[in-house]
């Protein structure tokens, strides 16, 4: 469980990519690469060797933007958060939280598995824990317009908290599919989701208990 | 993601248990050695080599009986499941699933990090994962008896399946320690306990949906 990587500071940070510029093309073929490489070997055979070779990039440009294998991933992620991504809006929050679950299972099912493996990295690397974590705080907050639609169509009490009412609704999904393995179960996207819908507006995550 | 163990049966099954025999205290001594070197150093640390000398048998007993890491790993799962725990009994369904997520909360929280250790290190070996299952598994099978008498109690509507309401219940707690790595919140257990049995109660957990 300790973090075998390099601690933070250890490697220059990520250059923000400037669309259509070098720097953003390098990033783009790196991340390519690195998500190639993590599909097809894991991350036992993720090198940093294999990701410049692969991207068609100088070793030495990988290793001093990124650092270390924990670097690459974690600029993954967080690339991964980039995007204009909003949860879905099907009219009832029951239906939303069946859909945003949908969508998980589905890129958890996705081959290469590129999403479980990124979570299985997580468990090596503390840089890739922290990008993680910071891609799925950033969907929690991007997901509040779901609690706050339900809320206004008197589906939920007011204060219902929806960072709360996110986790209890997704994570038997990854329960599931992430620690005990379970082969994906079609209905278990919307049976979650009715589970956190009836304890949410029967006060489940409104105010502290 | 590649589980990177031996296929199952490249090492002979490991001898069950005879108490006070001689098979018996050399398992003892070698899980004893296993949870010690998984707590200080995590599972690269984790060596058959380490493990031998620390439980001071010989390292050709602990190859043929354990055959690799995953196998010892394995067996400290398997162990652990060997005992005669039973779920909380406090009266009410909610009550019973906030003391069985205090245990949780507890156990994931203990220093060395033992279960953490498990389930990270479950990542890494199939032989581990497996074993992971199978414990989960049979605590949910315990655990059945919790919502047989919250229906009798008139709790819970009959045909109520105990593994989803227990998923429901519990996951919550493994995706904010495990997953998101977030530090214990005291509330949590409670929290978590409280929305799956109102959910359980409009009857979330009853019937295929």
């Amino acid at each position: 469980m300790t973090p075998g990587d390099a601690p933070p500071d250890a490697a220059a940070p990520v250059p923000r990519a400037r669309p259509g510029g070098r720097t953003a093309r390098t990033r783009a073929q790196v991340l390519d690469a690195v998500r190639a490489e993590l599909g097809e070997h894991g991350y036992d055979g993720l090198t940093m060797e294999a990701v410049a070779a692969r991207a068609g990039v100088h070793r030495a440009t990988v290793y001093r933007r990124w650092g270390d294998v924990g670097g690459l991933l974690a600029d993954v992620l967080d690339a991964a958060g980039d995007d204009d991504w909003r949860p879905p809006d099907t009219g009832s929050l029951e239906g939303d939280l069946a859909a945003l679950n949908e969508e998980i299972q589905t890129a958890m099912a996705a081959e290469p598995p590129i999403m479980a493996a990124l979570i299985a990295a997580s468990f090596r690397s503390g840089k890739a824990a922290r990008a993680q974590r910071r891609l799925w705080e950033d969907r929690y907050t991007r997901c509040e317009i779901v609690v706050g639609r339900a809320v206004r169509r008197g589906e939920l009490p007011p204060g219902t908290d929806a960072r709360r009412l996110l986790v209890a609704a997704t994570a038997p999904l990854y329960h599931e599919l992430v620690l005990l393995r379970t082969p994906p179960d079609p209905r278990l996207p919307g049976q979650a989701a009715r589970a956190a819908a009836l304890a949410a507006a029967a006060g489940a995550f409104t105010g502290p208990l």
